[in-house]
């Protein structure tokens, strides 16, 4: 759910992509972004393309052919991130686990200190599963390793807390329609000063010119060397978007997802609804219970829509017709939203089973 | 210039990029699209990015690495076609002019018998110096060779006829902020079955996976698979515009833009300023005057903008200080406009030279 605001601030005529005031928007945008992230990296910006153009900026610009590239994978975007890795002609290492789990710090580190790799990528925020991958022991065997680590936050950001700095996450991109509440169309993307440094000394050629990282890097930074017209209109909007965040407080709509999320669990578990994820690595504003037995997702989610008008989304790969995939984030998360979602899933449940 | 309805239009709830109205909208955006670009072919669509990206959508695609890419460079454009095909480890044949010229069909043809190519690229509107190619003689020299074609339409959709299928262009690609009047974000792009076949049958591996086009039309196509998020708001906005644009009648609104070039033209005639680009290979809506002698660009820009509020463009590259480049598109482009523009320049001269 977009704010209105976020769609006023869209209306604003086009500037042109050296306008002065088109990079006075985009400080704003950087700075707000750089808030969201956790970060202090100089270079925090927004790729002209969806979230999926932020995972290929991440793993085109950082993943060379023959290097080593360790994913973490028990969900849809880390199995993405390997073909990634792949098509850039990397080894790739898989460590694996079922749709849904988390890796333990042991884990992480053991598979790590195995595979000896260049970069580490882990997904944050699996939207396909519903679980949320804490980055620190990862990121701690990755830099003693001597590897980049990347991190995949397209459903994290604005959402709950990155802390990629703290974290010691290098690289790490999202989107706009999800934690940030915007029209999607942009890719937040960050990359510490380490890893630039090793862009900058990267030998091997890149294909990819639209998303080559030094070239964008010139173009928002001195010396703003043309590289191609970003659009005025999604960046007015991620402005403005990041402003109402930010007029909150960051903190403030990190606890709101969270009391949100307790509301809806206990709303389920007096249904019988059980979560597919456990208990301390579910992420607080995607909530994914498992499918009531008896009943279809597809009825379920037909029913909602409706008899209620409301969207929700189902499983898919191994997860399909398994769990349901409920966003309460942004404008949503409120308690008088989820209470209205709880009554109108009750009233689903009891007349897909009478 | 951007017309209300197209922002009114973004302000549309977002919907889910798997939504049957999103698909309904890009249907509208798709059809739209085919009679700009004059053509039937099925795979016509608007690529997740800007302008840019539809340019590497077609190098990317349809250049191999070690195939022979001929380009025709004349300008800013032609040189980033080469850059992107040698970044794909095509090799690459120049057919080169000073910037502003264009290519006889006499010239095509003889440089695309010599080079042999599997791909031909030529700029159709040359933003960076105002002058228009015209694509028949490339294309039945390129057929006739055996190759595919590309054309650069950034600057012409919208704004003139494409006449994609007549001219025998293969593959073409723009942006939505020039001819089509709308904000910037998303890249129109045109594909022939001859060239969708050909790219299914293509051995090479590609890298680039987000702008990959056989992923791209299994999500826009049957079996509609999940590749990407596209922003329904940039497709509001597009199928918005595109509705403008043929509720007035592509036929009317090019011998609108003529027009206003004709107008324009006699206007600078007759205050003495000379057009950089021949009469016969002029863009009309995009028009690039000589910087009189005696004045510099700088100047009557700064002049223009602060004076007038009228924001133009200076050349740029060997045409830097040389050239002005002038838009008069879209809701620009009437008599009124253009008077009021040739009247802010005639002032903004007499001042300079006073």
């Amino acid at each position: 759910m977009v704010e209105a605001p976020v769609y006023e601030a869209m209306a604003q005529p086009v500037v042109g992509y050296l306008d002065p005031y088109f990079f006075e928007i985009a400080a704003k945008v950087r700075d707000g972004l750089r808030q969201a992230f956790g970060t202090a990296n100089p270079l925090t910006i927004a790729i002209s393309g969806t979230g999926s153009s932020g995972m290929e900026t991440a793993v085109a610009n950082f993943v060379e052919p023959d290097s080593r590239f360790a994913v973490f994978v028990a969900g849809y975007f880390g199995d993405r991130l390997c073909e990634m890795g792949r098509r850039q002609g990397a080894q790739i290492a898989r460590c694996e686990k079922p749709w849904g789990e988390t890796f333990s710090d042991e884990e992480a580190a053991e598979f790590i200190q195995r595979a000896k790799p260049h970069v580490v990528a882990f997904v944050h925020a699996e939207t396909s599963t519903g679980a949320l991958q804490d980055g620190k022991a990862i990121a701690t065997a990755a830099h003693d390793a001597g590897a980049l680590v990347i991190a995949d936050c397209v459903t994290s950001l604005g959402g709950i807390p990155v802390n990629a700095d703290s974290t010691g996450i290098d690289i790490a991109y999202s989107c706009t329609q999800k934690g940030l509440s915007c029209p999607s169309g942009l890719a937040p993307f960050t990359a510490s000063p380490r890893a630039m440094e090793w862009l900058h000394g990267r030998k091997s050629p890149m294909r990819e010119w639209y998303l080559d990282l030094r070239l964008i890097e010139e173009y928002y930074d001195a010396p703003h060397r043309y590289h191609h017209t970003a659009s005025a209109t999604l960046f007015y909007g991620l402005a403005e978007g990041l402003r109402v965040i930010l007029d909150e407080g960051l903190e403030k709509r990190f606890a709101r997802h969270c009391a949100c999320h307790q509301r809806f669990v206990k709303g389920l578990d007096a249904m019988g609804v059980a979560m597919h994820v456990a208990a301390p690595h579910r992420i607080p504003h995607l909530n994914t219970p498992v499918v009531p037995a008896g009943v279809s997702d597809v009825a379920i989610r037909k029913y909602l829509l409706d008899k209620h008008a409301i969207e929700i989304a189902g499983g898919f790969g191994p997860l399909a017709g398994k769990i349901l995939r409920i966003g309460l984030m942004g404008p949503l998360a409120t308690p008088e939203h989820t209470d209205e979602f709880l009554g109108a899933f009750d009233g689903t449940l009891r007349h897909l089973r009478a």
